[in-house]
């Protein structure tokens, strides 16, 4: 807690009431939104931001900047009013005024790529609880990497009884628990309401107790009271430990008949109420205005950062010429100058030896020669660490207060390792990517669409990808998964074929910035097909020619991952039987539907057939193949056995693919 | 715990050895499985199974028999063990040796669909446990219903450090804390280890803390100790609250040098290590040999619950006739007499006097009259009730220790939720229907996807199924959820027009007993858009023509949902500039995919223009339209912004529509 003169001309109730005022007035203005949470939580927020956050809102991306997530994201005018009462460039009184309108910097939940300053898109509960894990890891793997002068910041997140109710929050509070992050703070608004009613109705978890059973610091407080608010925050600084603060508050605070109840959630209050509120509150001033003490008081506090941030510029400034280099290079997310020459020679070795290996074996080769360049990249798994092969060049793993590794076993956590990444990845300083069975994706699915919204370069390494896992059975064996992650917008996701493929995949993975990546991989082992060398990378458009037809092709067979040797030797079949048909690899279905029209159709071609094989659901294949197109894969679930039955049974052999094109060509 | 004769005469060491020694040798003739959990669990499975469960080997159908769920569904072997010992018909020593065998009752993870005994799917963690939350919820209202003497049974658990750090066993726990549900006990296999290496690299949390935190009563035990084991059940039983008993376990007991490691987790032993193990618990048998007085004392022991079944079976009989029969229809999932009727007198209803309401509306409308003759349907929300609709005919809800209630507010745990619906369904006597946002199945869906593996009839009720949704903005606005549920095998996603398209859908939906149903519907109104009364279901093959041309057709225009009134409104426009289109109503496109070719032929037909309009990605339309078809709708997340303003935004709308069309027609 520092001084700030903040206190003295204005007080406390005044500070809050501006934000409470503010929250009530847009949501009004908007006719739809959340004035239940801003003005509950108001206390605990003014309290926060006006004599703990360590922030400059002259510069709101300032990396040693306390981070604060609002976690309850539907609360997102509390984040707003907090913006703009502290003096934001851009998050002006209008744009308060555009609250939920259509490209305004107000959206319905906070979108960090939308509005400077707020940290990271929540909306989706337990997301930011989550998501500020990662940043609070990535804050103390900086100070262990450039020391506490140049990474030394608290994470901040308030959260909802919503938050707390997700499954992931119990992955992420076990995650950061265990890490001993004690620079992060949960302030808990618990308000004992949901939107059905009172949270007794569903729920009776006593939170502080199982926040201790994770190893957490916990404690109650009044929400309304500031000396507590004060006095837990400096509690929770000086913890050796994560905190929570349960802090007991009240819905729509000040509201003569919704406050406290779930009427004053997710609906503004209607006019009487909103009058009723105000007046509770002793605020006088119009809509969307605050008395120029209350905001000069607010401005200061804005800015109360300043002199911290030009010390850390200061220090930043005094590092050696090439740590500076290097730390400026991390936090820009610019690729290390090796990255390219390191694939470029990888990809030389392999063809020069061609090796029959799985493509998740083809992965760990590749980290092999990625990680020596690029020490920004932290590789981790969801427990199966051998099973993902990403543990690679003997790293350190992070334990409990150590930070200095470069390994990370997030737990049977696949929702919070998602999550986390992205928490790291928009923290700045590192490039997660973490691993699990493709079949798991689902778990983690709600935090890779974060990813993909927020424009996060997280990859995921997700091997075990089709029933060429074998004997695990369907449960573990995803067929529809490969459709499911293509169909969501902005996720890049890649199939390689073979060692040299993965290598170029993976490069792909780390030259993108602006979105995550996914690298499906496969447990069992196949055959090399990329045999001639190529410098240009053959991945970066999605698909491309591998084999051309000897002649004028009768089929086009397309094919991804593992059941591209297997169209390779079907044109081998095809070709004793005097068919010619080329085949082409199709290692991210989605970026080569993205390719300009006609380029698409060059690589289509005109061969009568066209064939698709994949082990996996035809779903989403007839955009390159048809309708009347053949498709070679599963339409249903797989099954136990070994990999090699389970292709027999379900027909996905190079046998069955050239049977149905014979089959055309008899016609 | 009841008395039995199996104690005098073999020892509990040679039973648990049987268990352990079969899972061994199953485990090293696959060459692959999970030997580490059935060593270390098979004395707290053996106490359970031969003195507590109440289980009759000659009906593993009997209902009111007790639960017994394998959660960490990796160590099958222990479970199929314990159902070959216990004399279940068709589990057979040649099904253990076809461990992990295509076709096999002994696949790698538990399949309830293809063994007997085997009480729902396990594999993804953290299902098993969340499943019998469910089943033991249904046990108590059953009970509540029916009363103690038709439905009084235990739902025991084995669960692993892996299911307890899964998020969903938060939310499990929580609900079940929260209802009191005194007949759950889980045992957890606390053996310390994962496939990483020690726990403790990854984990720290104090399990009993846990879940006392949730409600729980816990206690820690050993789990090699039977007589403990036995005490700790007996606690258990009697607690008025769920029950975690953490039983302290070696992993891969008894083996040399792998017992206590990751090495005992998932691969074969090797022959020195079973040799060794084997010696260690003085079992002396040939593999896959169990001494005779050892198959007996557990043949015995697997028929201890036969007389209480037969017991059972009396108090059924002497039910009066209407509950009798009401009982086994429910129990068989065979619908009430009054659905049809009531869904057609609705549907009369609705065209007679159209409205126009949104379809979450419609679907509070339907269930108004279904729930009415289906007392079985079990609605619920996580903890968005009024915004899913789904709180019909004021019905009771579920509360702690109280099970006579007919609703169910599930919090804000919709993996739990899903999980518990598929626990409800398979335990017998209910159908549910859980709700939330559509966006929220990504939440769901790995046990949406248990669901469609195991041919469970849940049914899901997912609103704001679009940016119809408006303010709420991106990442509550779904965009590619329907392409990512329709490529999961084996669901059937319905997104209804208007009100009559929802009742039909509802129908189908309850109809359906052999997997899951979504039904996605909007929050904003929609125009009526069947104005003819119809005996027929049109919905129950996917799609259906709802327009023709007037005249020879130029385009034929599908759409599902909100959309299809945008595309009767193009339809129109279309007809004034002298085009002539057909509208296609598709309220489930994979069904309509699923038809047989001619059908489909003819239902898409011959217009040289194919068009679709969904206000979502066009993955998986290319299957209808084409890749040269036009499609309007999403290429990426949606924004913030009141509905009207999005649609036009994102240019979704009739006259964006037809301007598409004529550009073909001029050309």
């Amino acid at each position: 807690m520092s001084d700030s003169a903040t206190s003295e001309r204005v007080s406390h109730t005044e500070l809050a009431g501006a934000v409470r005022a503010l929250a009530m007035d847009a949501v009004e203005a908007a006719k739809s939104g959340h004035p239940g949470l801003p003005m509950g939580a108001a206390d605990v927020a003014t309290v926060l931001f006006t004599k703990f956050l360590k922030y400059d809102a002259a510069d709101p991306f300032w990396p040693d900047r306390d981070r604060f997530v609002l976690s309850a994201g539907h609360g997102s005018m509390l984040l707003y009013a907090l913006l703009y009462l502290s003096g934001l460039e851009g998050m002006t009184v209008d744009e308060l005024k555009r609250f939920r309108q259509l490209d305004s910097r107000t959206p319905g939940h906070p979108e960090h790529f939308m509005t400077p300053g707020v940290e990271t898109t929540t909306g989706p509960l337990g997301q930011g609880l989550a998501t500020a894990v990662g940043m609070a890891m990535a804050e103390r793997m900086l100070a262990a990497e450039y020391g506490d002068g140049i990474s030394s910041h608290f994470t901040y997140v308030l959260a909802s009884d919503g938050d707390l109710m997700e499954g992931i929050s119990q992955e992420a509070i076990a995650l950061a628990g265990h890490l001993k992050l004690n620079r992060l703070v949960v302030l808990f608004d618990d308000n004992g309401i949901s939107i059905d009613g009172p949270l007794a109705l569903a729920d009776s978890v006593d939170q502080p107790k199982r926040f201790e059973a994770a190893g957490w610091r916990a404690e109650r407080i009044d929400g309304h009271d500031p000396a507590a608010i004060a006095a837990a925050i400096e509690r929770a600084q000086a913890s050796d430990r994560p905190s929570l603060i349960a802090c007991r508050t009240t819905i729509g605070f000040g509201a003569p008949k919704k406050a406290g109840t779930s009427k004053a959630h997710g609906e503004p209050l209607g006019a009487e109420e909103l009058a009723g509120a105000k007046a509770a509150i002793g605020w006088n001033a119009a809509p969307f205005e605050v008395p120029e003490h209350v905001l000069s008081a607010w401005r200061e506090a804005g800015r109360r950062g300043a002199a911290e941030r030009k010390a850390w510029t200061d220090r930043v400034e005094a590092l050696d010429p090439a740590s500076k280099a290097e730390f400026a290079r991390r936090m820009h997310r610019r690729l290390p100058d090796g990255l390219a020459q390191a694939v470029a020679e990888l990809k030389d070795g392999l063809v020069a030896a061609p090796q029959e290996i799985a493509t998740r074996k083809a992965s760990e080769i590749a980290l092999g020669a990625i990680t020596k360049v690029m020490p920004e990249l932290i590789l981790g798994s969801a427990d199966l660490t051998p099973s993902n092969n990403t543990r690679v060049n003997n790293p350190t793993a992070l334990a409990p207060g150590s930070f200095a590794g470069r390994y990370i076993h997030y737990g049977i956590r696949e929702h919070a390792m998602a999550a986390a990444m992205n928490g790291m990845a928009i923290h700045g300083g590192y490039r997660p990517a973490g691993a699990t069975f493709l079949v798991f994706s689902d778990y983690a699915r709600p935090a890779i669409r974060i990813a993909a919204l927020g424009g996060i370069p997280a990859v995921y390494v997700f091997t075990h990808d089709s029933i060429g896992l074998g004997e695990d059975g369907p449960t573990h064996q995803p067929v529809e998964h490969l459709a499911a992650l293509r169909a969501m917008p902005n996720l890049r996701v890649f199939r390689p074929a073979d060692a040299v493929e993965t290598a170029e995949c993976w490069q792909l993975a780390l030259e993108r910035t602006d979105g995550p990546t996914l690298l499906a991989l496969t447990r069992q082992n196949v055959p090399p097909v990329r045999r001639a060398a190529s410098g240009a990378n053959l991945c970066s458009q999605g698909a491309y020619e591998l084999a051309p037809a000897a002649g004028e092709a009768h089929a086009t067979i397309f094919a991804s991952g593992s059941e591209v040797s297997v169209a390779l030797e079907a044109r081998e079949i095809l070709s004793g039987k005097g068919v010619a048909a080329r085949v082409v690899s199709v290692p991210s279905l989605e970026l080569f539907l993205a390719q300009p029209e006609d380029r698409k159709r060059h690589l289509i071609g005109a061969a009568p057939v066209k064939v698709a094989v994949e082990a996996a659901v035809r779903f989403g294949w007839d955009a390159v193949i048809g309708p009347d197109g053949i498709f070679v894969g599963m339409s249903g679930f797989g099954a136990s056995a070994p990999y090699k039955d389970l292709y027999r049974h379900f027909g996905i052999t190079a046998e069955g693919v050239a049977k149905r094109v014979l089959r055309t060509h008899n016609l």
